[in-house]
């Protein structure tokens, strides 16, 4: 069966964004450290239509995640366009244009119905009955591939409490936020125990991956 | 000069100690945990005077750790003991027995004075006066090698706070707490760039270094 993988970057003192987040600035003050690695690759530049990069131990960790993937996850925060219900008259599509990197289904988790948004070679599916019914169309949308949760924090932690999540890799920035959206926040104890299989070490981050034993 | 070396175990969640800690239970529900990769050590049990015990690439991090430090630094709660003034009648010397395993001077941050306490091979001078005091007489009495702190984590918030910290090393456990004493809290924005530079990996922990660039 396909596995479901989270992959998402975190500061080092836990935050998945900075303090006060808004749709002017959706990764909150100092957010944008958190993903500089990720932009100076060649590897993320070319999906994103930019020129350049570099090539570093991040490149082969992004293309195992991209050519395992047949379709992806993420909670309503993470599409973005602000909380409530969606605005007919203006819809928000997304923060990534009119080719989102993706090129495969996406599952929006949110509490809002809204259509289908088809765009250029992704289409946003907007999930409005729980964590387990995105799971379920995501794996049967993935054509035998894996789905990955991308985030954000909320998405994942839900994910992680109901135990399943298969795989988790978690992109460590050395940076202090300082305050901000922490990824592990609320947990309790009695967690499920994930076993560290992979550290890569690479230019501004280091990837550790963990497994369900 | 001496620098200030500061070395803490974190869960991946980040935490030092989970929920509940209280004097029979010092690491909190679960945080026996963070300490099971280096309990299992040769390089740690010998300094403890037990037998047997693992060679992993820890092993080597901790000797270097040990052959570096002249002197440590800890807070109160990780002398232990309980808050508030010290109970002359039944005086606390500390979890680590007639022979502590430092061998080298060890200064307290506390708010209560207290004579210096003399064990075989360590002294436990007791320092009121903050923590720019208590790294000067380390340093003084490093005698040319570096001084550790050991944590816990609100003495190693302070020294990062106030910017006295060289080099850290977090000894990343892959477990979640999911509650307890965070390492990293309110540590507000602004905070000193450190720059990540080693990784090692070994079985059961991760340790990221970091150094002020």
């Amino acid at each position: 069966m396909s596995k479901l993988q989270f992959t998402i970057v975190m500061s080092l003192d836990g935050y998945v964004a900075g303090p006060s987040q808004s749709v002017d600035n959706p990764l909150g003050i100092g957010g944008e450290g958190l993903h500089e690695w990720v932009v100076a690759l060649e590897a993320w530049r070319t999906r994103h239509g930019l020129e350049g990069g570099a090539v570093t131990p991040s490149s082969d960790v992004l293309e195992e995640r991209v050519a395992r993937v047949g379709a992806t996850i993420m909670g309503r925060n993470m599409f973005g366009g602000g909380p409530g219900p969606w605005d007919d008259a203006r819809p928000w599509t997304g923060w990534w244009g009119d080719e989102p990197p993706f090129h495969h289904p996406v599952f929006v988790l949110t509490h809002h119905p809204r259509e289908p948004l088809e765009l250029e070679g992704t289409t946003f599916t907007f999930v409005t009955d729980g964590i387990e019914s995105a799971l379920a169309q995501a794996r049967e949308a993935a054509g035998g591939k894996d789905v990955q949760l991308g985030g954000g924090a909320e998405a994942g932690r839900e994910y992680l409490a109901a135990d399943l999540v298969d795989s988790m890799e978690i992109d460590l920035v050395p940076i202090f936020l300082g305050d901000g959206e922490r990824l592990f926040d609320g947990l309790g104890t009695g967690n499920p125990r994930l076993v560290h299989v992979r550290t890569v070490e690479a230019p501004g981050v280091t990837h550790l991956k963990f497994e369900r034993p």
